[in-house]
């Protein structure tokens, strides 16, 4: 079955909504299926909502770490939500910064996160 | 792998964007966390998203018409978005008629309707 994970355009927000541990090749699909939507819709924000995930190991962090970088190439800027106390360990401890990036608690403090410092 | 349907909450409205053809399980996995993520939510609206769906069969048609009756009988209006002209086809040729619910061809046109409705 193809295991694809959801992105959704919301006026000019892609929104993705993480809901299970990813395997490698899923992970690296995100990536590519993320940024051919960032081109394809012309969004100018990226909201990643990780709060059904409550462990990540560090291939998926790079992924994650990655994305941000590819996305800010793309001219996105990128806002990661719910992000869990196992997930933020992980994530400094591999020494991944997410420099430039906005974190929120929930999806509604995202996106309005996310749309002030579009508007800044 | 646990393949349940990922259900957004934003705002008062809930937002389930389906990606690829269900399996009875999952279709009715999602049935039950879609009541219990309403009731725990409060939500007032349900926005099912099936651009991606190109074919339902009858059960998967028949637990969207379900999930369209139990919505409405927990308080939110449902519209259903991008509905494709093959799933078109089979919901009406299997009878289902979706009365009372909401359509529109993407999801900002499906919140705009929905969030007019409600103000009514």
């Amino acid at each position: 079955m193809n295991m694809r994970i959801p992105i959704l355009k919301l006026y000019d927000t892609l929104i993705v909504s993480i809901q299970w541990e990813l395997d490698d090749r899923t992970a690296l699909q995100f990536q590519e299926d993320l940024m051919e939507k960032l081109h394809e819709t012309a969004a100018v924000g990226v909201l990643i909502d990780l709060t059904a995930i409550d462990f990540i190991d560090s291939f998926i962090a790079k992924v994650l770490g990655d994305v941000i970088q590819m996305s800010g190439l793309m001219g996105a800027k990128v806002v990661i939500t719910g992000i869990q106390p196992a997930v933020a360990i992980t994530l400094i401890e591999l020494g991944i910064r997410l420099e430039g990036v906005l974190t929120a608690l929930d999806l509604e403090n995202g996106l309005d996160k996310l749309h002030k410092e579009l508007e800044d």
